[in-house]
């Protein structure tokens, strides 16, 4: 599967992916599990059975909003209430898995154009039901989860129906996307045209164009193709109050940038409707490679080099030894050279020559750096294995095993002291409740002055695995903001994340937030509770 | 004079610049104002004779900002307030020249200490006195001329004793420096440590850190450095209502991006005390050269290839052939090959080997667009004279010529459109005025989608300066709005550029930057009027 041949499918309500690549444990894998004592637990309520509470949306909002998108765009179907409820994280499945729906929206509300966002929007600020944003679902933050009190109901709004490719500049290389169009399907409008986005996160197969924005998207070949939120140079959003249209010119001393104020702002402030994105010629040549390194912070002194002083590949990654050694142990796995050490990912996209050159001048700088080649095969065992991580967790769950992933970031010279404090505070928060952890690492994405580590984390479950990572996961955020780093490099806030970040910011920080929100949704229907409290 | 000799010096309040750099025009330009019957106006009122109104601030407020900061640090002096009047637009020199210092401060207060900075903001907060953050006062758009009615008195806040290099982060390559120091002091620290900023604005003899930040600065480094807001990393931000300290860490997808609500923000938030920025190490290899092209079409479409598909230089620009024209008339100005079409300035700074590759593939793209080259005297000649148009300001003046610039930016399929709107509106606004004008025009700075414009406008001073340029400027900010360009790529919005600025935002971006001023400066005392209208 490669990141052009990725069909637009819908996902189970309780299962990531495309039901066809579902996959089942690795034999290796079970074997683990089994020497470890790991049984599979209760079996999952199937979702046909979970029970939805009534729809508390009053008759006459809902008359409303059928008059604004169509009847047949507003439903209270349970298959569709099923899948609108929160988003991808292990807490979020663990709790459809069994059977709480609690957060499950009364309707889920399709509107096709702007204006039609926009008019809903009003609506439900009128008639004070509380709306979530919904673009391709795949938040892991607890983004899809607000409050419902003080509220009579709650509404997705699904942008799914905005999925056109409204406008291409070929000469200025910017693209005009509505927010509900999958990453796969505007990878293929694109490259039908010559160009691409370049951003490929590994929610790909689920994510959207509003997500990626909303919510601070990250992709693997960031290093080469930057950010989402770097890629943005204009933005629409609908709000209670209207539109706030920004983006007249790629850069502006015009004031402060208020692009920035909308991308992250997770449905809080309004809808992203559509965006004006940066886009790239189609790369004619592609090379991934692994190499191994004898130590993590020798290969980490490799991706700091690169990116400070260049040529700066297109994906740079490195996994500590521990990921590395999992890896390995994939029976799938193929060869990768020795069987210790770290192992880097970089890949190379661009112009043939343009590729040949600047990967002669990296090799030259990974060598230096104590690095010894892991061949092609290992990079793309790497690239076209990329978005199948997230299959696993389900088959994962289902034997009875915990596996959850977070990710921060900071300085480069505060990488090895955050790696070490947050693996010591999750292994020992997890390792005191009886349930000792894996916790693998590796840097994701790479910037002149700092990283990002994400880190994955294994366990049995417990009695009740939802507490049981409730108290792992405040040992990490507490972690990572005694080192001084993010709470989040690119899953964003959510509800996981609110308080944390709020200590982040500092109450001037949540203030100015507040009041933003406050001047675009007097009301406060927007995602109530998400980032900030109320 | 290079980017590191520049010592620090005040400048004398009415003309730009240290004082032994003034220059007296040269003989082919005097012979040119001769030709064309420009003949000087009236002399201008010397600084010592401009009569300074009463000190408006009360006695009780004056005493708890001498409490604040020293008594010594709390200045009425006649010199003081002058050089604190206004910046340095050619409207703002006008009106000084004028004798009119009806925009002078009753105060110039100067703090040492970010706490002291709040101290002095809680201090004019309570007592309604407005306050003018001052850093290096090179505004050229009315930025530092706010709105007195409503408050008891106008304070000029200079941060210019917050000049320490804070803290230098060597591996992750950041610098922390206090928002009063000016560039070349910067570069003088920083290259001591072996690091630069890259950061070489028009204004660098004047310009400091807090300025910058505050009005989106960009150098001519630019495509090599970054613009400064892409250079920061972290910030510090004095209010009435306390600090807001941003910048965790280099990227973050946790929640909005409030670092960019500062940047840009005018001094109407709070006063920037200091920033985190991005360094890098002092080139060792550095070579300019010029490059002829036969017309502006043909060097865009070279500017536009180099930096959408590399290799970037670190200083790219074009000049029309109005502009190429006017330098050859330099005599100064030494051979540049033949004497028409446009001539482009192509510099670049890194590693020897590096630059040599780096160049050698520029070179085929600006050949393969018709570029020859003009060699690098021409480069060196425009690289070791950059600061010097400023200077030729007040000698034009004194002579009865007129001479200002304005800037905007567009996406590249929008250039040349822009370029002929903003040309035509300006010669037509002067022309009709009877007072025909030259426009020049170069591009600045290159971004993958898009370029900055900047003009410069000659012609004769008319009987009343002020209003014949008032009416060109606004048919210049009309026709940048009509052409769907910013009203400012790097001179900020001040009070000359807010109105377009506003309809630019539209009124819910307007209702925006309103709500978070009201949340930092409730009583609404930073530079009142600045950016958006009261």
């Amino acid at each position: 599967m490669s990141e052009t041949d990725v069909p637009v499918v819908d996902f189970a309500p309780d299962r990531w992916g495309n039901p066809e690549h579902a996959i089942t444990l690795p034999a290796a894998t079970q074997a683990a599990l089994d020497a470890l004592g790991i049984r599979p637990g209760q079996a999952p309520v199937a979702p046909q059975d979970v029970a939805l509470a009534d729809v508390a949306v009053p008759d006459e909002a809902r008359t409303a909003l059928a008059a604004a998108v169509g009847a047949e765009h507003v439903s209270d179907a349970a298959v569709d209430r099923l899948r609108h409820t929160r988003g991808w994280s292990t807490p979020d499945i663990l709790k459809l898995r069994a059977g709480d729906a609690s957060d499950a929206p009364d309707l889920v509300v399709r509107p096709r154009t702007h204006d039609e966002v926009v008019a809903v929007l009003q609506l439900c600020s009128d008639a004070r039901v509380a709306v979530v944003p919904y673009a391709g679902g795949t938040s892991v933050v607890g983004g899809l989860a607000p409050e419902r009190d003080g509220f009579r109901g709650v509404v997705a709004l699904d942008v799914g129906r905005l999925d056109a490719l409204v406008a291409l500049d070929e000469v200025s290389r910017t693209a005009t996307l509505e927010a509900g169009m999958r990453g796969p399907r505007a990878e293929e409008l694109l490259n039908a045209e010559g160009f691409t986005l370049g951003h490929f996160p590994q929610s790909y197969e689920g994510a959207s164009i509003g997500g990626y924005a909303a919510a601070r998207s990250a992709g693997q070949s960031s290093a080469g193709y930057g950010r989402f939120d770097d890629m943005v140079v204009g933005l629409v959003l609908a709000t209670p109050r209207g539109t706030l249209e920004i983006g007249t010119a790629p850069k502006s001393a015009a004031g402060p940038d208020l692009r920035q104020l909308v991308l992250g702002s997770e449905g809080v402030l309004g809808v992203i409707t559509s965006v004006t994105v940066r886009v790239r010629p189609v790369p004619t040549a592609r090379v991934f490679e692994g190499w191994r390194f004898p130590s993590f912070e020798a290969g980490e002194e490799a991706l700091r080099r690169l990116v400070q002083d260049g040529p700066l590949p297109t994906v740079l990654r490195l996994s500590d030894e521990a990921e590395t050694a999992i890896n390995l142990s994939d029976p799938s796995g193929g060869p990768t050279g020795e069987a210790s050490g770290c192992l880097a990912i970089v890949g190379y996209e661009g112009g043939t020559d343009e590729v040949e050159s600047r990967r002669a001048a990296a090799t030259a700088v990974l060598e230096e750096c104590g690095g010894v080649s892991a061949g092609t095969e290992a990079g793309e065992k790497w690239r076209t294995g990329r978005f199948h991580g997230p299959y696993l967790r389900d088959p994962l769950l289902d034997a009875g095993a915990f596996v959850e992933t977070l990710e921060t970031v900071t300085w480069w010279s505060n990488v090895s002291r955050l790696k070490t404090a947050v693996t010591e505070a999750i292994q020992t928060a997890l390792g005191t409740q009886g349930t000792p952890a894996i916790v693998l690492c590796h840097i994701s994405h790479v910037y002149e002055t700092g990283a990002s580590l994400y880190f994955t984390v294994a366990c049995a479950q417990g009695e009740d695995a939802l507490a049981q990572w409730a108290v792992a996961k405040a040992a990490a955020n507490a972690a990572i903001r005694t080192a001084g780093a993010a709470i989040s490099h690119h899953h964003g806030v959510g509800t996981d994340h609110r308080d944390t970040y709020e200590e982040e910011i500092g109450p001037l920080g949540v203030d100015i937030l507040r009041a933003v929100k406050a001047t675009l949704d007097p009301a406060g229907v927007l995602n109530p509770g998400v980032l900030v409290a109320r």
